[in-house]
């Protein structure tokens, strides 16, 4: 299948490299020379010279890009709606604004083109292994479409609803996410300093009602889990400069709609104080851990 | 075994029948006396005219009393301890401070006897039904002195560390489950207000990084589960009353050990903001989803 | 001098009398048909019937309108500057998102177009009695330019910096504003819950390190000031939801510029949650009162 | 007058030389010997060897101590009221728990004394220069009796109501004081973001409705006012670690009332996360300002 792919960073690279290995044909586009230049020479892989070169008799054109204005530029601003078939079926992976997604996939669905968001969760970790989150916004109907060439890079799908729900669902997920990570560095940060081993609080807090995912799989307690980046000085994993993006985009959909998120502010003000404080946007997420024991493991 | 209990709540009540019927004979005191008339004929029950004939001749004494003062009331202001025999076990089940607990084992230790403390979760129905979870404190060789009557009462026995430990990891937990709890319903609010499903959302976030306990068992958006308080007008479960002492306990040992809680304290603010003006001091702690999304479910 | 005024709300319409009134010459435009037939039979005012006519031969033209999004679309979208004159002063007194005024006020510059923000405090109370405050944002010549006519229609005038800063001067006011009066509402429901009364305490807080400007003249207790919305139902005043309004567009440049704002952030959650539990969106500000004590006053 | 004076740490010392300067004769003590030799050799000094020598003959007897717990360790563990006349006042200066106060007072009254609590304000600079301020809880008669003296010490004298209530109004205001400080320093952090000078950004919001008493004669920011803290690095003035205390009592009280303060909380928790990441506890409360805005000044 002809895929067009454009955004070429972290995340897309090691996207691209997938498709093109499971025997798609790849016409790949970046603004920066050198990603393009990274792609040489892979089997399948093809740079394209200009943006809209991707688009033509491509089955599939995926984006990947940093943030809404990035995608409302490309798709709108420099009308690459314009040179898309209404048989291409159009799958933007960046994490941006609900509200964005809705309003490019507005302007598809008026050239007659389909288009889901698919934004993912995994990190470049996913992306490489081919095990991403994929969470979509759009029809039943393109899900379909879109579904086998998602299975390429990724493997839990999920349906969140209609366009720009995808975002949603995981805005959503990360913003409960960053909560319940500082809650639990909380909760361990209070029970070390009462006296309890962090190994033994953590066991007896998973096995009961504060159960969670840090706790299941990625507790940021120096040292009670191995190959968490809690145990490497929490180099790797997601940074906590991409956390901070994620929760800013829910609390500005929160502004939107008028929701109360004392909890998911917090977070976001604690990650920006542990940000400049600590000079941490390049440390996994877990490292607000140190923001609230600053000797944890030591 | 003789077991003297003190006590008779809706927490004690039901765990000295459990510990009757398994054939215990048990020897119960409460300072209300309908409490302890309404254990009136049930088999190897017998009711004590004053706190001190609980003790005599016990292997065992359990407390289950309301608060710290109580705590620290009966076994030292009243001097149960004196009246308590150094071969004879002591095991208190109140949630209480980890301060006051540590405090009264020392004077226990001080007299030459074994002391426990084993706040329990499970609530009312984890009593009735003898599952509840007890968090331990104290010597290994004291709980496994317990840990059969323990095992008549509950089916989950985690030993926490020292003396004062079980309630530490009682209070962290409680913590991170309140804190947990609210940023869930956040995240269920923001989601429906962008459209979603609450279902859908759910079953993603519970798949994803989010994924929790509240997710998992005790949803709090109305009509997401079957058989939760949020399916049936936030009726029975866990009291906001008692998650909110559980909240000010864990607030208290944070404040003397210097520890920051932001996450933890905000969810005491927004639980007694919803204790005073929704009037939900009785209703069940998910109950806090109306808080923040007053027509969720409608 | 002939002005052309744009926006004929509750803030625009008395403004324009007041114009109007010091013998100006204004040529007045809304949307809305039934705030232009307001203006009817008023010397000195004349409706515009496009809102291009605004502008022809006016020495100033003055906007006044609700969000960033119609600014942005009045000046760009539909080219309100391509209608404007070199030698005329523009003055946008929305309160809108300091980045979108210094965008305007670029794209007025390209013109060669001298363009001030200039937001202002003191509700319509203060646009009837002429009494507002400016906080203005552009150069200094511009401003020395639009003094008389602002003096017009307001008593202080504030020099903020260039383009955008009088919108930031004025939303970190009202975030600072919103943390405080919630905090003062707090402390008050501390003192009484312990005893104290409300004024004695706020005598004693407003003469000590407590000390700010809703102790001063606007006290959240009812009944401790009088003429104060505390003391008539929280009614008329600064609306919860214009405050939240403004806590909204300061988070969004904090987001803007990665600044932690923990208070300001909660005060815009306490804000929503007080809006959507309370029905209070219509209310005075200072009635956060009673979210924090819902019975304060009885 | 014969005062006895109890507690002569960085507060109580000059406290005792101001009484002495002005003729009083005062019985000093101090559990540590070298407070006592301090003040070897100051007319009208005496030394007590134990603590009940301060008691005999005094017209008054003063306490200045850390916390509750000596509070209530000196007057009943210890019963220092019993040894103490009738027609002797008791004045109590320490910073404690509101109950405390109110306990020991009760105590006080049931052996027929009169007691005030009068928690004072203005840090040591006020106490060397005696112009503290009081906040007074106890009788309006009792007050009367103890003004000359408190006006030997100080320059403010406020009667907030019974006993406990100078406690209360300490609380309160220093639990607002915190929050606005913490808030302004978000607020002058937002505006230096957004590119606005700190110091016009002071003054106008000064001027408006954000004006409190750090505006107007603390500042936070650097360089922004002479002469204070922020100024100097933030040495000297009133200590994070005693913010943190006085705080730690408002929401203990809070605890107690049931009182919710969110704001108040979330000031707490910055202020320990100031005081552990940036080891602040001896800086000046307003160096809040470097855990927002890390290079402030520079």
């Amino acid at each position: 299948m002809r895929i067009g792919f454009i955004g070429l960073g972290n995340m897309g690279g090691p996207m691209v490299r997938n498709l093109a290995e499971a025997g798609h044909e790849v016409v790949a586009f970046d603004i920066a020379a050198e990603r393009l230049a990274a792609l040489d020479g892979i089997a399948n892989v093809q740079a394209a010279s200009a943006i809209n070169q991707t688009t033509a008799g491509a089955a599939i054109v995926i984006t990947m890009l940093p943030a809404s204005v990035h995608v409302e530029s490309v798709y709108i601003d420099n009308d690459l709606l314009g040179s898309i078939d209404t048989s291409t079926l159009v799958i933007d992976c960046s994490t941006i604004a609900p509200a964005t997604s809705r309003r490019v996939a507005a302007a598809a669905r008026d050239r007659g083109i389909d288009m889901l968001d698919a934004p993912v969760s995994g990190g470049t970790g996913g992306a490489e292994a081919g095990t991403l989150t994929f969470m979509v916004g759009g029809s039943e109907a393109s899900l379909e479409r879109a579904r086998p060439i998602l299975e390429v890079m990724g493997s839990n799908i999920f349906h969140a609803g209609d366009a720009g729900a995808g975002q949603t669902a995981k805005i959503c997920n990360n913003m409960l996410l960053a909560a319940q990570m500082t809650a639990t560095a909380e909760a361990l940060a209070l029970g070390v300093a009462q006296g309890l081993d962090p190994a033994v609080l953590s066991s007896i807090m998973q096995s009961s009602s504060g159960g969670n995912w840090p706790l299941n799989v990625y507790n940021p307690w120096p040292g009670v889990m191995e190959g968490v980046p809690a145990s490497r000085g929490y180099e790797g994993g997601f940074f906590v400069d991409l956390m901070i993006k994620d929760l800013e985009l829910a609390l500005a959909a929160a502004n939107e709609s008028g929701t109360p998120t004392a909890m998911g502010s917090l977070a976001r003000n604690l990650y920006r104080t542990h940000q400049a404080t600590n000079n941490a946007g390049g440390l996994d997420f877990s490292s607000i851990q140190r923001l609230i024991a600053p000797h944890a493991g030591e």
